[in-house]
């Protein structure tokens, strides 16, 4: 696209409340504007990149299965009483509102309650088992403090899967299943390398939950990293009992500040218990479904990649999720020569189904290169005077800062 | 994708208290799920055909130079307090909470004045001018009665258009191009012919908006259409004047009724004067920008398209937002015979890039029939030991119930 047709305009300062590093950088560069703390709206570039992100995740959730469907925001009380999740005393990051008549609703935070409740339309017998469902959906929280940016919304895009089986065992496999999946996700994300598998509290029916915890310097969790066996233990549960579960000594952990980029757990029956959701076994016996959910927010992915991938001129995106893969800078001169080249090349890449983000804008060399390193697209390509007096294009890694000319022909 | 693994059932009966056909066909066929009054999720089908309709609506916007974002549910009352919009006793379609410092928030209904802001950061001059935004989000409105399905929800997806322009001579340009658009969006959804620009009640800015009707009994409008002339009056303001201004007679007109599927509003610069978007002209002088309006439901129109192409066995999809073009159904014998054509078949067409629901469940062929009836798929492929015996495909168009066989080997 080109850039002077692109409505949003970088600015040099980030709004003075704006206290978190990835918020301030999106800010800046014109992908995300602040509503209110916690609540952010996402421009033409931030929707691209957080679409990205969607795709990836919703490519790995079908690939181990997952049907995708879409659920309500508004919740009805009833069912959240029935697991005795309503009370404010019990859960306080509920957002609650009323219908003209009077009847209380709240905003979903998670979705267990409403899914188990549509499953038991669909769920009959161990012939309709397993089934995995997933949505990519706006969550909720009411947080009394929301100074992290996108990493902690009150209004956050959610993508929860949640797992139905008729047993602990094929849960337990598609928990693997899905376990790898995220590591799959993570990678393709371009935070694999940084990004754990975190021993954390599970609750009745397992001993741990696993967290996927992205090493950052902003992250609001400490983990203990064991670097060679890849994985890691949440601060809130390392005792004695874990080390010696996993088989790890306290000395081979690093202590680390690290975001909880997504979670897996296993909830066993006590979602389908409550709600009664169950199923008539190969003997006619009515049994409780096994559930599990697996949650990845793709907001927060993308406030942790803006954390970890930038620098003080801005924003350094992976190609995987970047909003576009190059950016055109054109050096307009006293004649047409460069933008008619700049044109053609344009052209040229689009053509070639390669995204482009196209600077035709009217304005000097200084600004143009310091809109490209904040908005942070994997590839700048400069044509100016002086690069087509060798008929070449100046090629600039963000990442590295690496420069080489390359001849125009090779891209026409 | 495989019916047996589709996790939804059809069911025979829609819930007691569910009194519109659009939702009573969409829950029986596994599109939606009703959570209450005049809130649904939507089911793996159903979404479907949502983002097959989201798809085209998209695409048309594109095509008139709209920028895609996303915009916050949550709403902060200073920028609708501006506009004198926050009231109850002015507009009692809120719903509102609050957050744990007590601030009251809404749940937007529509964005002007979120946008409007938004855009206060990114227009400075004529030279920004003109830009056209949309997005596709989730709406809140706290209707009194929901009785209509997914036809008037108090949670639905809104497409909603916002134009930026210097004066009111190119606003009208922008409008008119987008009375064009929207024309296309409902030719492409398969509900052009049904559908009418109809005349309503304008504003301070212009005399008459526009709505895009599309004829049902189900409809809460009354309209006069001009069948001729292909345009239609909405019944609020019918009058002698009317009739004068756009050149009809009385006795030309048709009482009708009639589903909104769209409007178009000159917004003037109501917005802009109240929360100061203000552009420099040519002179330096500061101006308020001129805005438009243009706003289309998804979930609407797809409740629209249930209740007019829809019989007593249930649903009928135009291709272009049928969750699937093919219901291959196979009618399973004593050997193995049809389950391997049916599965090279399905092969086949899924390589060819044809969206297929294949019906490999082990059940009669009652059942079967009336299930692919009742989704409503164009094209019903029909593989048996009968139509094997002449190497064929028995084929039935939904709409039109017309049976043709085939020979198999001209599909694969």
């Amino acid at each position: 696209m080109k850039q002077s047709q692109l409505f949003t305009k970088t600015r040099r300062e980030a709004p003075k409340d704006e206290v978190s590093k990835n918020a301030q950088l999106l800010i800046r560069a014109g992908f995300i504007h602040k509503e209110m703390a916690g609540v952010y709206d996402f421009l033409p570039l931030g929707l691209r990149t957080l679409n990205k992100i969607v795709n990836i995740i919703r490519e790995e959730m079908n690939a181990i299965g997952g049907e995708e469907m879409y659920m309500s925001a508004l919740q009805d009380k009833a069912k959240w009483e029935a697991t005795d999740r309503w009370d404010d005393e019990k859960l306080d990051i509920w957002f609650k509102t009323k219908l003209k008549n009077g009847t209380e609703v709240g905003l979903g935070f998670t979705h267990e309650e409403a899914l188990t409740s549509i499953m038991k339309d669909h769920i009959r017998s161990y012939k309709d088992l397993p089934k995995a469902v997933y949505q990519f959906q706006n969550k909720f929280r009411n947080e009394a403090r929301a100074k992290s940016g996108i990493l902690r919304g009150r209004e956050f895009l959610m993508k929860d899967l949640y797992s139905f089986n008729v047993d602990l065992k094929s849960h337990n496999e598609y928990h693997e299943k899905a376990r790898s999946a995220y590591m799959k996700i993570y990678e393709r994300l371009g935070i694999g390398s940084l990004t754990y598998v975190t021993f954390a509290s599970g609750g009745t029916f397992s001993k741990y939950s696993h967290e996927f915890q992205t090493l950052c310097e902003a992250g609001e969790d400490i983990i203990y990293v064991h670097e060679a066996r890849k994985i890691a233990i949440n601060k809130e549960v390392l005792t004695e009992e874990v080390l010696k579960d996993l088989g790890v000594k306290r000395a081979d952990l690093q202590e680390r500040k690290a975001i909880e980029v997504g979670n897996i757990f296993s909830l066993g029956t006590k979602f389908s218990d409550a709600l009664g959701l169950n199923y008539g076994d190969e003997k006619g016996a009515l049994k409780p479904v096994v559930m599990g959910c697996y949650g990845i927010g793709p907001s927060r992915v993308m406030g942790t990649i803006a954390e970890v991938w930038s620098d003080d001129k801005g924003l350094i995106w992976p190609e995987s999720v970047a909003p576009f893969k190059v950016h055109l800078v054109a050096l307009l001169g006293s004649d047409d020569k460069v933008k008619k080249a700049a044109d053609d090349l344009y052209d040229s890449l689009t053509t070639k189904g390669i995204e482009v983000l196209y600077d035709d804008r009217d304005c000097g060399a200084g600004e143009k290169f310091g809109d490209s390193d904040l908005i942070g697209i994997p590839w700048r390509y400069v044509i100016s005077e002086k690069t087509l007096a060798s008929d070449s294009i100046e090629i600039k890694e963000r990442k590295t800062g690496k420069v080489e000319m390359k001849k125009m022909a090779s891209f026409l």
